[in-house]
């Protein structure tokens, strides 16, 4: 069993060096791969995923997980091997029994329909035309209810599907955690609404790009961030990948007139880095070196994002800063000013420019059109009107067409159905593991306030980091905070910085 | 026949994308790849060179071959396949053999060796110290003679070694074209020592990094380097690789107080990258999209680097731009002072530093001391004083340290025994394509003055590029220029060219 065992892990360990490897070809894609190569790259994933799926569903794979035990009932093998090693074998027995189920026709034909869907989907959105992308959008939903169907799911399709992106998390709890968290949120914006909006015009001001970038890289230093093992480069949209275990790449864009893109896009990402950055050295090139899903990933990128990053106390240390580097930008505004404007809440059509009050509400839009299309109640040709009129009644707002509806966003058309959940996720975990993060360490203000982010980054370590994928998200989640997800934290932790704030 | 052909054709697209994707790593880690990354980066690097290994060596792949009517006395295959195809099965089939001769065992001692040797080769050359390195270099002696012995030779082991970079050429034919050279450069070397020196005091200025790279930009634009292509980065060592066949990187290095540096780098390298980028669509990412020796790659960047590029008519063009940019540093500089200055022949200990007319000297001696080495002739513990020796015999002038001699080059250290003569290889080559180019197109020189290098580019495209690996070396000079490679025009070349600006 041992020798099984050890092998399994050596065919793990070649898995991630292959999946770093492809990571480096997604990256340098994004960032300073010239134009011509397009087709090429395409071919070159193409062939390491070929190869990732060969080995990892290789008939001795089979053979071995079950010589430690493993079967589908019992996920991580053997009572007699230690607790780390059956957390191995529970994540890596997964992602085999879900990759062997999938026949490769319908990988094929599945990475074949994204590509070409994904290409209609720049076209129709650039057109703001959404019969152009329906017929595409048909075809994910079909190769997506029957990848469900060969996974096999207990209540809902969705549920096979959510499993890719956020594991062991079910339809109904999602259900469940979202539909208290609804009209809290719907009722926090009511209250905004009513409220003396917040000028938030200085920060549309000129900031030379040159400027914010270092502005952004002493902040990244500040919070942690390792450059021996890291980047920061630039990209369209900003994301933060791992080219291997001590190589962990975050992006951003920056825009002259709109300061807070650059440099929230940047503490965004370095809370994924950090993650990533924080796997012990016993679990690296292993595929316990992951987050363990990606609500929880979003969690960290959420909570020094949000919590920490538009906090006041954050300010208080770098507001003089900022102010030295952009003195005719800031010249008139003061710190409350700037606390205020970076943190105005206001019902807008794109998610990716939301505030963190009406974001999740984005993200509840999408979850329940994903079910319904899903579940076949909702037809595709409905779902622009069904778009729309869920806008009406979450935000209070109208898409005037397609584009800035139900256009926005590539995930559909990539195939990604089950993903958006795990945004929202990560606003409730971050609260409630910053709730925790207080009542251990007390002063938690007054460490940020002086721009002393190790404490904090120490926390997080030592109750999630440190454990990759070794526990699941709701196994982390009551080790650190003591009981299950509870959304009450995020609603208590907005309700009362958006009252001080809006001063309803 | 027909399919078994296809098939082979399929698998080596594989090994290309699979080679690309390793090329990309490469590039990476000279590049932008942070420190902490290292030692997984060689994992990543050393699996995918086992998958080439295993594709290239399975059996199917010699079955394969078979059906097409390959032997190892009859490498084209079936006389009724088209030429171009038999051109493929050529290369294809010389890798395959010389891949399956080499025991897996004796492929990973290499690989570990060159590791390990590489490592030590760097702490030596900081200490000046030679006997540190002796025992790996020992090593990789005996390693590289074993793997001459298992590839197989007619006359020198010396021929199965450089058989990898130089295909087809042998040790007997590389020693009679040396042998003719050796006297003349020698002789000419002593005419410039017996003149009056030029000044170059202008290019040891000051010249701003940035400014560098513009001009380097818009050099490379000029020549046809085509950015929807490629890129240009800077790097600790310049260098070209394909990331794609749509994908040609380049990179150089600035020197704030040595002008030539930047700029010749870029030359040179833009050299590589147009012929790389030349390669016709139908051969694209297949084996035949590949340099056919080093040579010969080599001859295209010298051409660009030196017969061009530190031509009278380039600066011609070129100067008074230049002029424009660096007013300060060029002030009481006249074109010829210039074109003198960036000329200037001095015998020199390092031979990347060193001028078009010893560097070809330089080549000789490790030549010569390779061939002692692999024959057994020379022993290890001796190499140091017989390199200082032959310094004074070639060259005039003797190294002080270890450093500054025998430990230079990084080559011998990963094992790349027999490269070193494909670089005086380019040089000759070169010489006696643009002859063949001159006499084709006429006015070069006009041409050149106008910075009008579609037209030479053109010639190259033509008679070089464009066929890939299809031809051997040979047959690409012979079909070029109507003749073998021949000595003759690179020494003709030279003595024009030194004549007029030493006036000897």
């Amino acid at each position: 069993m041992k020798k099984s065992l050890q092998k399994l892990k050596e065919i793990d360990t070649e898995l991630q060096l292959i999946s770093h490897t492809s990571a480096l070809l997604g990256w340098d894609q994004e960032t300073y791969m010239p134009r011509g190569a397009v087709e090429e790259r395409a071919r070159q994933q193409a062939l390491l995923s070929g190869i990732l799926h060969d080995y990892l569903t290789d008939t001795k794979v089979g053979s071995l997980l079950e010589a430690c035990g493993v079967s589908e009932e019992n996920l991580k093998g053997d009572n007699n091997l230690d607790e780390r090693d059956r957390a191995f074998l529970r994540k890596f027995s997964r992602e085999y029994f879900r990759e062997t189920k999938i026949p490769k026709d319908l990988v094929v034909a599945f990475s074949e329909e994204a590509s070409l869907s994904q290409a209609q989907w720049i076209e129709a959105r650039k057109k703001s035309d959404f019969s152009l992308f329906a017929p595409h959008l048909q075809k994910i939903l079909d190769l997506s209810r029957e990848k469900a169907e060969k996974i096999g799911y207990t209540d809902h399709p969705y549920d096979a599907l959510l499993d890719e992106f956020e594991p062991f998390a079910t339809t109904a709890s999602i259900k469940k955690i979202f539909s208290s968290l609804k009209p809290e949120l719907m009722d926090l914006v009511r209250k905004i609404a009513g409220s003396k909006q917040v000028d938030d015009s200085f920060l549309l001001k000129n900031y030379p790009v040159r400027e914010q970038e270092a502005f952004g890289r002493t902040v990244l230093q500040d919070l942690g961030f390792d450059f021996n093992r890291g980047r920061l480069d630039v990209s369209a949209h900003p994301f933060t990948t791992s080219t291997g275990s001590d190589d962990v790449r975050l992006t951003t864009r920056y825009q002259e007139n709109q300061f807070r893109t650059g440099i929230f896009g940047i503490i965004h990402e370095c809370g994924h880095g950090l993650y990533e950055l924080g796997f012990p050295d016993d679990i690296k090139v292993s595929i316990l070196a992951e987050g363990t899903s990606l609500g929880i990933h979003e969690s960290q990128s959420r909570t020094w994002e949000n919590i920490i990053g538009r906090s006041l106390p954050f300010w208080e240390y770098y507001f003089p800063k900022l102010k030295d580097m952009f003195p005719n930008q800031l010249r008139d505004v003061n710190l409350e000013q700037f606390y205020k404007g970076i943190n105005k809440v206001e019902p807008s059509m794109i998610r990716v420019d939301a505030d963190e009050v009406t974001y999740p509400l984005h993200i509840i839009l999408r979850f329940e059109l994903e079910l319904a299309l899903i579940s076949g109640e909702l037809a595709v040709k409905d779902l622009p009107e069904a778009w729309n009129s869920k806008m009406e009644e979450l935000l209070g707002i109208r898409p005037e067409n397609d584009a800035e509806g139900v256009l926005q966003d590539v995930h559909w058309s990539f195939g990604a159905i089950g993903y958006f959940p795990t945004y929202a996720l990560g606003n409730l975990y971050g609260a409630q593991f910053f709730n925790s993060m207080k009542k251990s360490l007390g002063n938690v203000d007054d460490l940020i306030k002086q721009g002393d982010f190790g404490i904090i980054l120490g926390w997080l370590r030592e109750n999630i980091h440190q454990y990759g994928s070794i526990f699941t998200a709701e196994e982390l989640c009551i080790n650190a905070t003591g009981e299950p997800l509870n959304p009450v934290y995020c609603s208590k932790y907005l309700e009362n910085k958006y009252r001080s704030i809006y001063g309803f």
